[in-house]
């Protein structure tokens, strides 16, 4: 058109980098992360990452290299989630749950440069590299992040850096790196160990800007928010809310070990406003013992998601002056991607309707453009009437741009132009939509669609349950059936497998009730989520319960 | 990088139009437009704007044409906003203070194919199609805006349709046309300014989506906040507010006539919680009779700019209850570009430091990238010690394009890759910018420019008038009027001030008439420039024209 122009006065790639300068400048002087006796302002804290980002390139670090980082939520990841970018490289956060053999594999597959490892992670940091060095395969460089203010550590073989001797060889008048097109890359995201192949997600810089906004908007966040970290910041980038707290002068509570002592001791202490956690998270705060509770100092938002929380934990989270959202997402749209948002009509409902509604996964935030339940096979558009299942597919600028160096599985994501999730669901005339079942969750008895999720939906009710989690066990009859692994909680009446079958029979049509139970603790990922393949593995070992020659039903 | 694509699955061009189908489905029964008994929700207003722009559509409207609105703030500028720019063509709001004369020159300038107006501003409108046609212009088609729920209005000459008409001929199953560039045109914004050259101000998609999201988080709104309006929806486009309000599911409040009474009844009556205007804005409200004053329902956000408020204003205003935010910024900065964010710091500092921070333009707010205070000769970053003064310029997303069809002047607005204001300011050492002096030609009157240039010019044409210099004279009501020094011929009839001012109010739009005249030799330099800053002095001199108890205006 005729007059107007792109140029640097009208055009600015757009990246998290920005939300920093600026609030170094609008904030300069309020805390930008806590931990301990670490204060940290955000004048600070853009100086130690320009200081960071000064050192790495120094150390040859450039654009499309890739640096990691295996650590808790301390104060040197919200650093790194700038100062790494601020070199044109991408951040890879791993998981600290993972072993040095998976840690290994991703250190190849990323072609990871520069290691940064947490003290408390340091052996498994230090296996993972000799792996490397006994295949023969490039090692990082290993640098070590210590306590803060605490002596060295023991066992620094192969170290020769230490985080604060970066910090110190940076210079703060470096030129900080943008991106020339706001869709590089300024991370990749593992997705964590519940498959064999782990695939690197890719995020942009546009993404994560985007995605901040968004996130800021949908947790209500004002002006300085006291953002509590009990959701680990190396998954989906803190479901990018390390950008988001950043973009409007947010402080970091930061917390090495999540208890339910360190939470409530942390949100009177700071005057917490913002959290966010898997229902793990939520567990653990509801069943606190009373001398670790403390009453909130004032209204804390709380954004849950991972998977569907249990209604009576949503209430009981509630009644403990918990402010609940319910969000859904992958790390394939950098975290939440849909949110239940709460309408004013369903104020009018009973709790038991409430409960229904709230644990639905609900709708696209401002950062993606559309959710749809989509037919996998004819890829066609499914009616929503809230029976309908099909797969659960997004699009937006908050989506993933791909799986690092695997072509194959991001074209196979991006079939149509949509992302296709794995998870099954239903969308409702409302426009929410709810989730029935991770794809491989799904139990087929009989011919019949067994949800995962409703049986153990039903199991959360009763009493004395702290956990549960339904796959399907193999039936030489059934093809299928049920079975739940479960949790009692502790000092509880102990409760036989009978008398939960029964339970689940009275509240649920009898194909769906569970045919066996076993009771154990159930196996998580790092991000709280029950690892299912591994129950599933357990369930199969336990053979069929049905004879194949049975003669009567 | 390997393995990453950029599909629409993961990259959609950003629009406002995103925010309104999303409004449609997750706020889907709530209001969205209020204006006395008319009332709409969202899922209703996208289907009017999809009507609207598929009936535009058959009117021969497409990419990169301009449709062109007169109207105060009523239901249709709400869905022109969308309607409009869903054809892939140019929303131009044109100023109600303007006459048929101006408005023709924007028609034209603009080569506006459809024209809406208001009835209020028919004979304004009809004038304008007049002096086109009378030129052998173009005339673009006219359509009336009724009063909603009324009889047609008398006096419908050339008016071939009406507002509705144009809804019901059109089709809720058009394909809304999104822009395949996000940089694409949405809208054109004139300046108010002189007549021979009138600056059309383009906004594009990018930065409409951007500057919406800057101001819902600026506003700190949460989901569905009640907005009055009392900005001026044809004012850069109500500061993006119409679109970020859209983006967050809010109600918006039209209001024809913006008086005190209607807008404490508004607020009471609706709860409001948000509202954005003039400092004229806040002078009708602190000076509302008693009886017209009602206490406010709950908090209610007011983000003021387009002159620094008086502190006195600004304290009365928190006094009744609104909480106050100052904002700074432009036409070409797609309206607020910095806001003066309050620091607790400053909770401790006397009630006059308190209102001299508060008076300061602030910083930049999160669609503009940085704002810098420069040598207009040198181009060079001026020192930030509140002291060196400069030209106040910005860079970033929130810019607009550029000047329609003058790239003279964008090129002259954007040198060396920044925005010049032509604001005069410093920068404080906490990265503050506090203007010192508006560009000196410009008083701003009730929030619209007026430009000293074009009213002395008018003078000149008076047969008695030698010479003729205006600048601002402080008001408690309209902020600013225009005052005028004025010598006469020698030898010529005398003429009054009240002659002057009628004969000013004759050939220029009302607001931009002298208020007082001052007969006097004009001071002057060496080189014969009159010395404006002398008459600014002594213009301040004289005091207020209104009082602050104006009961009309």
């Amino acid at each position: 058109m005729e007059g107007t122009i792109k140029c640097p006065a009208n055009y600015v790639p757009l990246t998290p980098i920005s939300f920093l300068d600026r609030s170094a400048v609008v904030y300069a002087d309020r805390l930008s992360v806590v931990y301990g006796s670490v204060k940290y302002t955000w004048r600070q804290t853009r100086d130690r990452c320009v200081r960071i980002a000064s050192a790495l390139s120094q150390l040859g670090i450039s654009t499309g290299d890739v640096v990691s980082v295996l650590a808790p939520n301390v104060p040197a990841m919200v650093e790194l989630h700038f100062g790494v970018p601020m070199t044109g490289a991408l951040l890879c956060t791993l998981n600290i749950r993972h072993d040095s053999a998976l840690i290994a594999v991703l250190l190849r597959h990323s072609g990871t440069k520069v290691f940064f490892a947490d003290h408390q992670f340091l052996q498994i940091a230090q296996g993972a590299c000799e792996i490397l060095s006994k295949n023969g395969d490039k090692v990082p460089l290993l640098v070590l992040i210590p306590e803060p203010l605490t002596q060295p550590v023991s066992g620094k073989k192969n170290i020769t850096m230490e985080y604060e001797d970066v910090v110190a060889m940076g210079k703060s008048d470096f030129e900080v790196k943008r991106p020339t097109d706001e869709c590089d890359p300024i991370s990749v995201n593992y997705t964590s160990g519940t498959t064999s192949s782990p695939k690197g997600v890719v995020y942009s810089h546009r993404s994560a800007y985007l995605n901040s906004l968004a996130a800021v908007i949908l947790n209500e966040m004002h002006s300085s928010p006291i953002f509590l970290w009990t959701n680990p910041m190396f998954h989906c980038n803190g479901w990018c809310l390390l950008w988001g707290v950043t973009a409007i002068g947010g402080t970091n509570i930061c917390l090495r070990n999540v208890t339910a002592k360190g939470i409530f001791d942390n949100i009177t202490m700071h005057k917490v406003t913002h959290m966010a956690g898997a229902p793990t998270i939520l567990s653990m705060i509801i069943n606190a013992p009373e001398s670790e509770q403390k009453p909130l100092p004032g209204k804390v938002s709380f954004m849950t998601g991972a998977a569907p929380p249990p209604a009576h934990v949503m209430y009981k989270m509630e009644e403990l002056g918990f402010s609940m959202f319910h969000s859904y997402g992958l790390t394939e749209t950098l975290g939440p991607g849909t949110i239940c948002t709460w309408k004013p009509e369903w104020d009018s409902l009973t709790r038991e309707e409430q409960a229904k509604m709230k644990a639905r996964q609900g709708v696209n935030h401002l950062g993606i453009e559309e959710v749809q339940v989509k037919d996998p096979v004819t890829m066609r558009t499914l009616p929503a009437d809230g029976v309908t299942m099909g797969e659960v597919v997004l699009r937006g600028n908050t989506v993933m741009k791909g799986y690092l160096k695997n072509p194959g599985a991001t074209k196979e994501a991006f079939k149509g132009g949509w992302f296709w999730s794995g998870d099954l669901g239903v969308k409702h005339p409302d426009g929410y939509i709810e989730l029935k079942d991770r794809s491989k969750d799904i139990i087929i008895s009989g011919g019949e669609n067994i949800s995962s999720i409703e049986v153990e939906s039903t199991l959360f009710t009763h009493p004395s349950v702290l956990e549960a989690a339904v796959v399907a066990r193999p039936d030489e009859y059934w093809g299928e059936t049920a079975c739940a692994f479960v949790k009692l909680k502790d000092g509880v009446k102990e409760v036989s497998a009978e008398e939960l079958i029964n339970y689940c029979r009275d509240r649920l049509p009898h194909y769906m009730a569970p045919r066996s139970i076993v009771f154990e603790d159930l196996p998580k990922t790092s991000t709280g989520k029950v690892q299912k393949f591994v129950l599933r593995t357990k369930a199969k070992a336990l053979g069929s319960l049905s004879k194949k020659s049975v003669s009567k039903l």
